[in-house]
């Protein structure tokens, strides 16, 4: 959330805070502002959704979804950058953030290349060793934050296909958007039950999900969240805060 | 300090740290980016130097140094943002910053205009109450420090000029800055001692210095701050960080 | 138009089209991309509509509507890089330029500061002395392009209010802009037939109108313009490309 | 060169100009600003310097050497935009470019990836099909440029070393850099008449040279294009402009 920058509005944060309990907010390199930034975390406290800081990589016209050969050393510093600015925000609201999830090309790039997460866990850690680290379910992030000693939660994707290596089918393939549907909702609610899952080409795979992803700016983003929380209430999931 | 951008390097931060007793380090919006602060809270750290964030206006084209048309609102946005992700490379090296001094215009529009004062003010105080404000001497930035709950510094500058209202000469006139010289360091000793300075045109003025600024990008910093450091522990006059 | 920037949308760029004959298309300073300049371009060549760059203030974060001190040398640079940009995607497609407006704060400083007008003017009729300067009807900006021996274009502003001076009501202000209605259709065929308005006080001025403006970031822009063309077309009023 | 930005400088253009034929001049997205270009654009003239674009990927930061993930189709724009702003200041001079030479990453990428070599070629045949394109010695990109119908360029580097494959040792690499010497001028001298060079690891390899690349940033570029041109000019090998 908090994707808008400058003139420009992206997402219905406000609808969408009705019914989630942890977000996570731009902190002004891949999208965002501090405008934006001050709004949203006053958003999220008046709808008691916990606040977690959302860096990405310094792109704002790839909206930071363009893979960046960046070293794992600048990764360190734009990571605790953008997490201590979000960090005042909350501080100026008397609140303080309770997570941290990298977003996309650095999400992927997290996940993938030790050196980049133990990197983004290291940040993590020195900013505050109680925040929670989000990464991809079972990823090398969520590993690196653990042995940093973070406490980490694996995300699944609501909206998202997942290849049959556990990765997410690139954006760039036709199919790597889940529609809203009766089947997202079932999906979702077996990876959080059985944490199994089943790929875009239809293996079988274990996914365990701690927390669930929608995209703020998915066309159906809203719907998304109506109708996983109420199969997740119907299913008896309570959902709760990473606090 | 802290002015390098990427492939570009400005000042001799190393070289000064060596005398000084604090310092103010860019944040990424007029200079600087996250491995240069990283960089440059180390190096104060080494050498004992108290830090203290500059947060500027977006504009590295300009240096932060063109006045924009920027509303009280954004600038509290965007100057507790900037403190924010310099607060994080203090927090990630176990230490803390101790005073916040806008750079350039954005000092300039804080020292004359008052709503901009509160805005920076409230930010400042929002994210520590601890932290020193620094203003230009008997500056609207300054009392708006002082009204919000703030302990301020009224700042002299060793090597610019005043006109008669007290204001800075600016940049653009042939004799804004001063040159390192015998003049310039007594002109420093006796507006600690006596809170005193002559205008550029010559008139006599009160002018208070609880702290005494250098422009790391003068072309004879080290200079002026080595003169001073050696005249001002002649006079006897013990130089202390904000803490 | 041209103004979305990577994943950000605005205007109805396309739905506009269609019932204009001239427009000014951002360069990527204050909006606009490569990708989106490439594109809008493509779409007024397909509907025959004349194409003009429109330069803005390197503040994306503002939508170029900030004023800010920038030198007139600066923004000689600035203009001349813009409209290049813009040229080469026209040349691309087999097409060229056929005029120059500034935009937003840049456009307000340049039909008030001789120095800003010049620089704006000179850039202009040095990379193609055919190319049309619009400013504000009786300008400075438009003085400066005569002066220069450009051809120039008095604009009026069929969604904008005016002062008594003449200049626009500052969006700042909350009767800045005019909602389309039977009235603003009224006041854009009187200042083209009699070349007066009256100011948002009530005062009555001469206004020539070479070309009417409606901002395509407006929410009723499309209602503006369909309206204006049939109402210009009822006055058998004739609207033509500068070229 | 022009890679100046800002307050920061970079290279030192006006010695080098005296020792070359051709230059390669920064278009603000790599580094570069538009006084920069201007200056730049000037001094070449002064000196009777080819005048060449280098436009390069949109990371200031980074200086265009990161490698970023972006389509042929964007790349395409954002080349057709930096090469149309540079034109733009040679026109205002009353002169034109000769060539383009992509810079960093961008030419990395070019040189070894089809649909972005071609994506180039197409970006500069459309703004000017008479502007030579140069490309690393016999890469993908030279060989994109004849094929659109384009004049080419095989470029060979004095300053970098060669893998066996014919790619240039990454930076990142401690023997990436060849430092002036009597062995970096034969080395160029047998590239130019035998078209012979050895790699990084001793394997000999054949290396057309048509143009001479020294980096302006490296801190020896001026020896290395005083002896080269010293050394050129003894082997009785003229060297000329592209036109």
């Amino acid at each position: 959330m908090g994707e808008n920058f400058g003139i420009y509005n992206l997402g219905q944060d406000e609808e969408l805070m009705k019914y989630i309990t942890s977000t996570n907010i731009a902190c002004g390199y891949h999208a965002g502002d501090p405008m934006t930034m001050r709004k949203t975390v006053k958003l999220a406290l008046q709808y008691g959704v916990a606040i977690g800081a959302h860096p990405g990589l310094p792109d704002m016209a790839g909206f930071g979804r363009r893979i960046m050969d960046i070293s794992a050393e600048e990764i360190y510093g734009l990571v605790l950058y953008q997490i201590g600015a979000l960090q005042a925000f909350a501080k100026a609201e008397g609140t303080s953030i309770t997570h941290v999830k990298p977003h996309g090309a650095l999400y992927q790039m997290a996940n993938q290349n030790t050196a980049i997460a133990e990197a983004i866990a290291e940040a993590v850690y020195r900013i505050d060793g109680d925040v929670y680290l989000v990464g991809q379910s079972s990823s090398k992030l969520v590993k690196a934050g653990a042995r940093v000693g973070l406490r980490t939660l694996n995300e699944v994707f609501a909206d998202r296909n997942y290849e049959k290596d556990g990765s997410l089918t690139p954006r760039s393939h036709e199919q790597a958007l889940i529609v809203q549907s009766k089947y997202s909702t079932e999906r979702v609610i077996r990876m959080v039950l059985e944490h199994k899952v089943e790929s875009r080409t239809g293996e079988e795979m274990n996914m365990r999900a701690d927390t669930i992803c929608v995209h703020g700016d998915s066309p159906d983003a809203l719907e998304h969240v109506i109708q996983l929380s109420q199969a997740l209430a119907e299913a008896e999931i309570e959902v709760v805060h990473p606090s």
